[in-house]
């Protein structure tokens, strides 16, 4: 069974994952995974994963056989354990907890080659509609404080596969990070008695240099105090605090700025690993006045990271300016309306 | 001029160093740093660095030629510049400041293969006082509010130059981080009246499976809520809340301890890209009661970055106590009591 810490001093917690337990041979074995071979994630191989939680797939083919767009299965090697309760204790001075969560896997088609952005717009559609049902599905569960959707593309951004996926971590804690989002938004909010990301759209639509893209229900801006080169923020232009309430109404054009960007971003730093994050308002809360979802990508171009890791100042040598302008001006005019 | 940018939303702050500019064609020629070929920290190559700040030299020498032990110098292309006023300005809704502060390389040795942990005892304790004076000497600068001293081992962790090193970074502000471990530390001692990191210590001592080593005034541990596989912490055992404030008579100790910290981290992870970090009180403030510095060292094991970076939910796949019980247990006795 994991177990989740509390680091005593700052706060932050930890999962302590035994299902991967690592001990120091597998480091030293393991210094560039093989690449390549059996994927359990293509057509075909339905079998080699835990049976699926969702899929959208033809009315006429058969739970975990082939005939599916989108699949969302449990990580064979989950961070966190579903069974179980909390069982919340003390450790001496320390703080503990049962690493119960879910952990899910959503692979997004079934072609091993075909990244998120390549895609047709009505593919990616469907794949922002199967984070939305399992966020909704998951926030049920009384357990659950947050859901934490994220994608890692290519080895040195995290990923252990290669077909496309993203993945859902549903935990008992609200992370530090998102904590942090909370409060300083809440702060503003107390001040002014307006939403910090509906003033930073504003601002940013009206000084242009650091906007990429927009379209008519989202905004893709540099963000001002970028920590990493490239650093991209997708927000919906209206106020929404969490993802799964966005309007219906706006997907088709959440799929378009997600594919127009993440395609500019392979584009001119030629297919860069990437991390992105979906920030939302934690399981179970009203809708929130001060917090406004979006989405963060980070392209992980930089190797300075162990320094800002431990500091949290973060060095970026490239403006953020300078990377909205790549970005923005950078492809076809046929991509600025994608039709497929 | 590198400018200082804060994320209006959390509050942390990130140096856009135009120094270091990078466009996107860099970031694809960049891929993999060439190795090999000429370094400026080798001895003989003095010139090749701007004017050394400090060195521990042979009396005969002159400054910028041969003949030192330890040397430090300006870093050649600084996140930060020396000259210059703060400039503290706001940005429609963000906050600036001009990118002032000081970037420093303490060059460990003359020698280009030697690695921190197999230098004589007495070479490692000179780079602790060097990194002692550097601190007294940059604490005076009244622009500066703390010094980031840390290290980069290997390319993965961030290391730009093979040649051993460590930087100093001071900075016109306090990193998040570090205000962080200090609200924490605070919030501990307002309620206990007692410091947490000494608590900390007392009940590792007690309960010992995450005790690496321990000597007369040092002790490694692997931290409960460990973020990173073999994440070790060294601490003073006796209350001292700033780095150069340090008790002249336990530096021999530190250097033993770290010494064999990381020649064990060497032996049993073969070697692997690490960062340290010193953890300490900001510039100019009194003795600190609730404040302990100590030295995080965080060996580069794993690639699941973006997603902890983003998220602040780390996953370690080794427990703590295991990872002390294999540096603990490995390594011969002699060891134990380096005489070099």
């Amino acid at each position: 069974m994991p177990e989740l810490r509390k680091d005593v001093i700052t706060g932050r917690w930890v999962i302590i994952s035994t299902e991967r337990g690592k001990r120091p041979i597998d480091f030293k074995m393991e210094k560039r995974p093989a690449r390549g071979g059996f994927c359990p994630f293509c057509d075909g191989n339905e079998d080699k994963t835990p049976p699926e939680v969702l899929a959208y797939r033809d009315p006429h083919s058969a739970p975990n056989s082939r005939g599916w767009k989108v699949r969302v299965v449990p990580n064979k090697f989950p961070a966190l354990q579903i069974e179980g309760e909390l069982d919340k204790h003390g450790d001496g001075i320390y703080d503990t907890m049962r690493g119960v969560g879910a952990h899910e896997v959503l692979i997004e088609s079934p072609q091993h080659e075909t990244q998120l952005a390549d895609l047709p717009r009505d593919h990616v559609e469907s794949i922002f509609w199967a984070i939305r049902d399992r966020c909704i599905d998951l926030n049920r569960d009384s357990r659950f404080k947050y859901i934490l959707v994220f994608k890692n593309r290519g080895e040195e951004a995290g990923a252990s596969l290669e077909h496309s996926h993203i993945q859902l971590i549903a935990t008992p804690i609200i992370p530090k990070r998102a904590i942090e989002e909370l409060d300083g938004s809440q702060f503003h909010y107390k001040l002014k008695e307006r939403c910090i990301f509906c003033d930073i759209i504003k601002q940013e639509i009206e000084v242009k240099k650091r906007v990429i893209y927009m379209n008519d229900y989202f905004i893709a801006i540099a963000p001002y105090a970028a920590r990493f080169p490239f650093e991209t923020w997708v927000l919906p232009l209206r106020h929404v605090s969490a993802f799964e309430k966005t309007n219906s109404e706006w997907f088709p054009q959440l799929s378009d700025i997600m594919k127009l960007v993440l395609r500019r971003i392979d584009e001119v730093l030629d297919v860069p690993p990437f991390n992105f994050i979906i920030h939302t308002a934690p399981c179970k809360t009203p809708d929130l006045e001060h917090y406004h979802w979006h989405l963060e990508i980070m392209p992980k171009l930089t190797r300075v990271a162990g320094f800002e890791w431990g500091s949290g100042f973060y060095i970026n040598p490239t403006p953020p300016e300078e990377a909205a302008e790549a970005l923005r001006n950078h492809g076809t005019h046929a991509e600025e309306k994608p039709t497929t």
